[in-house]
């Protein structure tokens, strides 16, 4: 193989939709940078909905690594084809290989391509199970308001809303929900003068007392207010959580649950364990100016709770350490929202594999905020 | 000069901030091909914030062409700068050239760029107005809400909110002011069962008894019934107005009364007339199952006004007929997100100077569903 990094197109393809395209290199190549590619055909495949191997059937194949690749796929439970490049004029054939689908044809003929398309909408697409939606329907209704409390700070960029914030309100209003947006002051919010706290306590609470919203959904870098200005006491009809909560659990296709089983971890964390920081936005942190949740919040309440010597490690936007991974205790995630569901699923997928406890960030600044208010955050998703 | 197409580059230059960087044709080329060039070096001078002429001392210069551009730039109230290749190692010079502030420097040499630089520092840069609001002060507040109402149809794209929704709901959250989203179910609204269209209509206005918003921005298609369901006898402290008016008063930096003025030529509109619609976007337009404002709607209002001879002719995306201007009596602009400020005044610039009159999508819809709510929608925005 003479690809060394990964190549990627992106594709619309009759009957399959929108595509990302990975073409990785060849995993016959000895030594190290051998052994380094293929890791990153690893890394590639777990990240895939469908891996198509390319043979060479003349040049013949390395069965050892061949196998790898098979084995991982199937343990990901990802679909397999094999495309046997023969380089004749024999007929075009389908067969098996490996127990894999398997096409054998002349592939540096163009004419031949639309075969190899008809191959894999044949034999390659699985049928999808439908998307987790971003809200529950019981949230939902033409009568109903979703409130979202956006606080910004000087790390938000100008122009637009995030991406959170712009899904989950297109989300609601093509479900004929409507959406109030609240920038709730947090400087006035966490001053030290009760006068000017309470002023800002008393306007949010005013706020959701006149649009009387079926939910609140906050940034979670707010749930150190949210969670004491929003309680089950003062507005029993409103349920609670956070944008990374929301997104995480529509990323995974549902599997919030995980996230809240992995801040169980939080109970055995000893002084010396190390902890791996996961943001998939690669923002300007600003950790001077405001409190960045991903390299100053969480890592000053950690601190806190478990003394300096905890180590913390951070990985911002597309790389995840896959080979380092059994360092950690503990993995906090973000809503990953800057990412693909299948990247913030291969991310998940490894967690599990190598018995590493994820969580996320809504949830562990709930839980450190307050424990009590970590069950109110998830109840929208719970089944 | 080889240069056929003008080539684009995005650049982020020191104390000057992010950049547009177009390299246009030289204009000494004689011929049919010569002139084709020469009108897109005019049409990128009208887009321009700063033009810069580069003149080769030793191969001299075409000084009919140049001084075409020269004055254009001058008349569109642009900057102008003059940059004299010289190819010896002469000291570098700052003189004027024409009146214009000129630079003798040696461009082969890559050690002469930060003197480049410096020099449209010094002498490019013009002070720079501030922006004009998106909102104006008066709906705006810590306790004030913006209620928007945003109907969806089959070319809404899904996942995110359309530009002008999401600059305007971050614009108010900037500044300490809720936004209400809402969606409005045109077909219901337009049902002609009376019942349908009555309950439709109630939910619309208890949301706006509910929110007391300080002003109503709708989409513009959805004018014919928010026009007549947000009067002022029934809805008197609440303003009203369009997201499209809103986009193309920013987008031009204020000049709002010139696409007001654009609609007293509907007085004088004879049958044979032709409209020149320019949308600045393009999507999908699935006339037939949503009624596409810039191919449906409006074309079926001004038909209806002016008979089915009158011609209609579109622009969509980022070109504009400025070589057929003149065949128009009218123009009608969307709100212009799509493109760039520049670009946006440019057309405008360019209507002016051919006293071709020029309106916009929300002005018109409005006008031609009530003449009376044209002053409404447009109050907001006068001072």
């Amino acid at each position: 193989g003479t690809t060394a990094d990964v190549k990627v197109a992106l594709m619309e393809i009759h009957n399959i939709g929108p595509c990302k395209l990975f073409d990785t290199a060849g995993y016959d190549e000895e030594g190290k940078l051998g052994q380094k590619k293929l890791q990153k055909t690893h890394n590639i495949v777990k990240e895939s909905d469908l891996v198509i191997i390319v043979i060479d059937k003349q040049a013949g194949s390395d069965e050892v690594n061949e196998n790898e690749v098979i084995q991982l796929a199937k343990k990901r439970q990802k679909n397999v084809l094999i495309i046997q490049n023969v380089r004749d004029n024999s007929p075009i054939e389908i067969s098996t290989y490996k127990g894999l689908p398997s096409l054998q044809i002349n592939l540096n003929n163009k004419s031949n391509y639309t075969k190899v398309i008809e191959f894999i909408q044949t034999h390659g697409i699985q049928k999808k199970k439908p998307a987790v939606p971003l809200l529950p329907q019981h949230v939902l209704g033409p009568d109903k308001t979703v409130f979202l409390n956006i606080p910004m700070d000087a790390e938000t960029p100008g122009g637009r809303l995030l991406r959170p914030q712009s899904k989950c309100q297109e989300f609601c209003l093509s479900n004929f929900t409507s959406t109030f947006a609240y920038r709730m002051d947090l400087v006035k919010g966490r001053s030290k003068n009760s006068k000017v706290r309470e002023a800002e306590k008393k306007r949010f609470q005013d706020a959701i007392e006149r649009i009387k919203p079926s939910i609140v959904i906050t940034d979670s870098q707010a749930m150190d207010l949210v969670g004491r200005w929003v309680t089950p006491d003062k507005f029993p009809n409103v349920q609670l959580t956070t944008f990374s909560i929301m997104m995480i659990n529509q990323m995974t296709d549902g599997q919030l649950p995980r996230f809240i089983k992995g801040l169980e971890t939080l109970k055995t964390i000893k002084s010396n364990d190390k902890i791996l920081i996961s943001e998939a936005c690669n923002h300007d942190r600003l950790t001077d100016i405001c409190e960045d949740i991903g390299t100053k919040q969480i890592p000053d309440k950690l601190k806190k709770k478990f003394g300096n010597s905890i180590v913390i490690d951070h990985a911002f936007g597309r790389e995840f350490p896959y080979d380092k991974l059994r360092e950690y205790s503990l993995v906090v995630h973000c809503g990953g929202c800057m990412i693909d569901k299948q990247k913030m699923c291969a991310r998940l997928d490894d967690c599990i594999e190598n018995n590493i406890p994820i969580t996320n960030y809504g949830l562990l600044l709930t839980y450190l905020n307050s424990p009590k208010a970590l069950k109110r955050v998830t109840k929208p998703f719970a089944n």
